[in-house]
């Protein structure tokens, strides 16, 4: 399959490598090209580093791997053509680090970053998902635990949340996923982000995740 | 010990319930004191109903386990000189019912309800605690998976704190509790209500905990 994946930064980078080992062509977006030749040495043939526009164009599935501050201009420049109709695996977080550390988010509560961008781009399968672990956990959960833990996701349209689910065990390996709703609760685990954070700090490493027991 | 709990709806009744099976002196403080009738008559002697005021006086050990929208207001009628220098046990989440279901949170992001409560009673050592599950899991955890599942406390004074986790491990049976930090990190717990609402629709019941995984 091809796939696009808006952002270069480490979680663009931890799928892109993920699903160019697993033989899909892979397309990176990214605003400053010379940045990933290290990368792209280390991925081989099957991946490609490109603008945003390009590598929307690219995908038939396309991720957002974007800091959440830059992922609506991510897509703006992506284009509305070269991503409409197409499934968006949406994992940014809405942190805003300008008011110093811990972050706080730019938008929670009544809103989230996973319904933002459905609203700007309404023919888009906007698909919220992973953003609830640490990037090397993502495309990788068994090294933790054997994969006993979870992952959530949230959307509107049926059939592009379980083409992910699909996607989510057959590519990465995901044993438990949550299915929590339309894409209003993304919410719900952009807004988990706080106390991930400071599990992080009290547990000093950002290889974790929960378990849901019940 | 002589604890008072202010609220008395399904929390108040469970952590008061629990407290008075383990041969302390329990009153439950409350607004309307005809309707803990039956209640009393389920705990049995060592069991007392009162205003919060003579809640608060009452308690070496203080909990509040009104509903968020109230506690401010509970704490006021509670009386500055009845909970100075006293613990207080916050299981309060801020929720606003206001615009319907799910519920938003009434502060959130850059301020929580443990801080506003922190803030106002500077001489109460607040310990926010217990407000990640349903109340009949907050005094006995290990009717869930064996106890193997976690809670978490937030709060500025260190002893407080440990005293906080000794009474969670020994009177209710917590095995795992994680200590995030100050009470700024009430932040977290508070802002994980959102996700917790949306796995409570998803599972089909209340009961049921995070354990983190690592």
């Amino acid at each position: 399959m091809k796939v696009g994946i808006l952002g270069s930064g480490m979680v663009g980078q931890a799928i892109g490598s993920k699903v160019a080992e697993l033989g899909h062509e892979v397309m990176l977006g990214t605003r400053d090209l010379t940045k990933l030749q290290d990368w792209l040495g280390h991925v081989g043939g099957n991946a490609r580093v490109s603008s945003f526009a390009e590598t929307a164009a690219h995908g038939e599935l396309l991720f957002n791997a974007t800091s959440g501050g830059g992922s609506l201009q991510a897509l703006s420049l992506a284009g509305e053509a070269n991503t409409n109709g197409k499934i968006l695996v949406d994992i940014s977080n809405p942190l805003d680090f300008s008011h110093g550390m811990p972050p706080s988010l730019f938008v929670s509560n009544t809103d989230s970053l996973g319904e933002q961008i459905q609203r700007a781009y309404p023919n888009v399968k906007v698909v919220k998902t992973l953003n609830t672990v640490t990037a090397s956990l993502m495309v990788d959960p068994r090294q933790l635990a054997d994969g006993e833990h979870h992952i959530f996701v949230s959307g509107n349209d049926a059939k592009a949340k379980a083409q992910v689910v699909t996607l989510l065990s057959t590519w990465f390996g995901w044993k438990y996923i949550i299915d929590l709703g339309d894409i209003t609760t993304a919410r719900g685990t952009e807004m988990y982000l706080p106390i991930w954070l400071q599990l992080w700090g009290a547990l000093g490493t950002g290889m974790f995740n929960i378990q849901v027991v019940k």
